[in-house]
């Protein structure tokens, strides 16, 4: 495909303004070329809390870049994740669909996370559609960097589902293993590991030092810089993980932040930032780069004060279907096509992000599946409102649902008392009677209604004999009946792990000499705490 | 006095740059004529809580005006009430000290909240020197606009303390009372009263219904327009009081919040402040007005999710010595002097607007007395940073301390047992173990220390063996040491109430035949149970 071949006299008028698939034969999209499909870039924070933005209230205002940000374009502060834990929430982000659809979730036991560690089978399906398979088709170039988290083993690859180029992992940054019982977890350039944390990548667990977040705003800006002067269109998904336990920060950063290091690594994160926004406003890229910055869920408050963010007013964390669990920090940016500072109250999720990019790039979502994101263009583009409703799901079991300002819980849990003993917290110093509940309750015939304005951190239900609450149920009813009687899950590929899956041997090991042995397979249905 | 008559220079050069009182005989002031005092207003606002500003992080986002009125100004996240509760906080900002010196305190019972009801014998002493009569040596006209709050009998009022107008009334605006068992709240004008509360000045109790904030806001304006016109310099105190339960708000406010009706009323607050900002700049006062806004106490998170507000993701709220009931919003304004949007992480309290205002007159706190308020005029005009403590006290006991980013509790409570099974609750939702505490918990031995950096909620106590404690320890103690060892508490005024001091027949009644026979006097110690 020649970037541009159709659009000439559009391609001339504005530099960075490629717009290609809609008129080529075998694209699926069918909008008219119109000459704004800028290049895309998803900030995909790990953990960061709502409440962690300086724009958000975060009281020591450490994050100067992403309110400058958002100053310049539009703030979100109703914007959700799909899922309350990391890997649901990436694949949701890049198919624009609920875990539950996708089969990101387990059916070993009722509404529990589940995500990849090293020991899981599974992995993102080939069935399904990822955004830069589908951004091929307008011919954009696509590179992940940082955490990828839809399955570890080979044909779960991001290279396998459609990116270019990655650098990053594929679990999550813990360690260091002994590469015994437990391998390291490798760094990948593209398809085959360039080393492993820990061993090739540190991370000094005492000082909380790792240079990660410089490696990864330096992939960033060179593959920016790369598909500027090849005049292509690009996608870059920036899958940072330093505000992830164990957080870390690069040796300027250590020390500089009130917040103490999980303070540090979110300032090195919004500098980075800050960094990545200048450089296209240096290269004239600026007017043609979407730019979204959110999280994958809420802050680990069970992380504690040392690792864990916040989430502002909103209740509990990550792993919780409450607000603090879901309620994610939010921006859009555009300069010259987003109206600068705004702020939306549009519901807003992830999986929109999805939607979004393939309308920005004149491309129509796929067929034959159902697609939960919608195309948030017209709200960044002309403040537009859209009605959606936000569902909250935990595992295989619909907890929540937000329609206008109210949420009803149909499933309350934060986590078991069995786990809670052993000082796992998902809502430290919280405690809300009948709200924050240590069993898995349940409320499907009358459900605890919210009102998301008036009380944000779901502290007040509202009185099931109420007006208020009859009205609200009713619609929300119609909705929830709707989303229940039309929803078709997906396989679960999140029951069964097997130490012999680890990352033992991932490609590119032998160029290394870091291939190590295998354990028989032994395969078991993974247990799921939360 | 003339104004600026030792200044004539610079007067016409700085039109409303007035500057006398140094140079004149008889000031109390010795600074030079530095040509740059403005006029003051003071925004005072009632149990508006630090979350309650989309600057601070509500996700509403419903205070374009204050949220511009930061970016223009400075904003402070570090700034500090001097009491929990309204009457002790606002006789602290209006004297330049603490509450315990003052003797807006009772020792009735230990570490109680005490204000000043209908039924309270006392009120400021006039021993106190007040801002506005001390700012009279500078040339200044005062105005209080709405709650004085420091006392109800005649000899308390504040036009007997410094001000030279006053519309407003003496007490909360409780009620509607049926004028036998108890009168309603008078309204002043001045010296007299022009009318009370739920009579000549509506509040629907039902709707929510009022427009005390639009005149309150209209007040404000033609006072500061009749000074204008005089070439006056003046000290507006516009302590309204719209958000403190009973809520209300005009007709055109009622129902426009997502947050309901607090939210409507802080949207009617948000759109007056705007307004008076907008005055200021349409009359060329701008660069010669000092704009401060802040509130009184924490927000009443016990007003519960229809009449409270938020304290963001500060523990607790009003009544309470954490961060939730203490913390404030706080906003400090004056274009061309001090530069747009800054953030000063200084330690700052209501007291400090007294030493400050009198600064920026150009005169000196008065001799023989401690004053706790320090002059934070450096922080605003040149950024710098100034060493101080925050003392948070209940009643007669000094609760905490906070000394740079550490807090150390000597006692902690929410509040008791009893009170609590009646269904008043400071900390809705909120339930840290050892913290929040529904007994008096003394700590004087092994203070609870939080480091409010990395846990602005003060949900993890540090460990008692930590170094970091002990270090930290050690200097909050020398500090602690220091201040109660030169501490002589003023005569406390709060522990005598009596229905016979009501307001039955406040000056003026007789002109509206609204004077009502007060029973015949009968003390008793005035119970306190928080």
């Amino acid at each position: 495909m020649v970037p541009g071949a159709t659009c000439a006299l559009v391609v001339l008028a504005h530099l960075y303004a490629f717009c290609f698939s809609g008129l080529l034969p075998g694209s699926a999209g069918s909008s008219p070329c119109n000459g704004t499909s800028p290049n895309i870039i998803i900030m995909l924070m790990d953990d960061m809390g709502w409440g962690d933005l300086g724009v958000n209230g975060q009281p020591a205002k450490e994050t100067p870049n992403l309110d400058q940000m958002a100053r310049e374009g539009m703030l979100l502060p109703d914007f959700y994740t799909a899922n309350p834990l990391c890997s649901p929430s990436r694949a949701a982000l890049l198919t624009g669909r609920l875990p539950i659809r996708t089969g990101f979730y387990t059916t070993n036991a009722h509404g529990r996370n589940a995500y990849t560690p090293q020991e899981i089978v599974g992995g993102i399906p080939d069935s399904e559609l990822l955004l830069p398979e589908l951004l091929k088709k307008a011919g954009y170039v696509s590179k992940i960097v940082g955490k990828w988290h839809l399955g570890h083993r080979p044909q779960y690859h991001p290279l396998k589902h459609g990116f270019d180029e990655w650098f990053g992992s594929p679990n999550c940054h813990f360690g260091p293993y002994d590469n015994k019982g437990t391998p390291n977890i490798p760094v990948y350039r593209d398809q085959e590991m360039t080393g492993r944390y820990y061993e090739d990548f540190n991370i000094d667990q005492r000082t909380g030092e790792s240079n990660l977040t410089q490696l990864y705003l330096k992939e960033a800006l060179s593959f920016i810089g790369k598909q500027h002067m090849n005049r292509q269109p690009f996608f870059l998904y920036w899958a940072i993980d330093a505000s992830h336990s164990p957080v870390y920060a690069s040796k300027p950063f250590l020390g500089i932040s009130q917040r103490g290091r999980y303070g540090d690594a979110v300032m090195e994160i919004d500098h980075s930032v800050g960094m990545i926004l200048a450089y296209l406003y240096q290269h004239g890229l600026d007017e043609n780069t979407f730019v979204f910055f959110t999280s994958d869920n809420g802050a680990a408050l069970s992380s504690g004060q040392r690792e864990g963010g916040s989430n502002g007013p909103f209740l509990c964390g990550k792993q919780t279907t409450f607000e603090g669990g879901m309620r994610e920090p939010a921006i859009a940016w555009w300069p010259g096509h987003i109206p600068a500072g705004q702020v939306s109250h549009q519901l807003g999720s992830v999986m929109d992000l999805f939607t979004t990019s393939l309308s920005l790039a004149g491309l129509q979502p796929p067929d034959g599946r159902m697609i939960d994101g919608i195309d948030l263009s017209p709200v960044f583009l002309q403040n537009k409102m859209i009605a959606r409703s936000i569902f909250y799901y935990r595992g295989n079991e619909m907890m929540a649902v937000r329609v206008g300002m109210y949420k009803a819980h149909y499933w309350t849990w934060s986590n078991s008392w069995e786990e809670l003993e052993k000082g796992i917290d998902f809502c430290p110093g919280q405690n809300v009677t009948g709200v924050t509940t240590h069993d898995q309750k349940e409320h499907t015939h009358i459900p605890l209604l919210f009102h998301l304005g008036r009380d944000p951190g779901e502290k007040y239900p509202l009185s099931v004999t109420s007006a208020e609450y009859q009205d609200a149920l009713r619609e929300i009813s119609a909705i929830v009946q709707q989303h229940k009687e039309t929803l078709i899950p997906g396989e679960p590929q999140l029951n069964i792990c097997d130490r012999a899956v680890m990352n033992w041997s991932p490609p590119g090991c032998e160029k290394l000499g870091k291939c190590l042995t295998p354990p028989p397979s032994k395969p078991w249905k993974c247990i799921w705490p939360h």
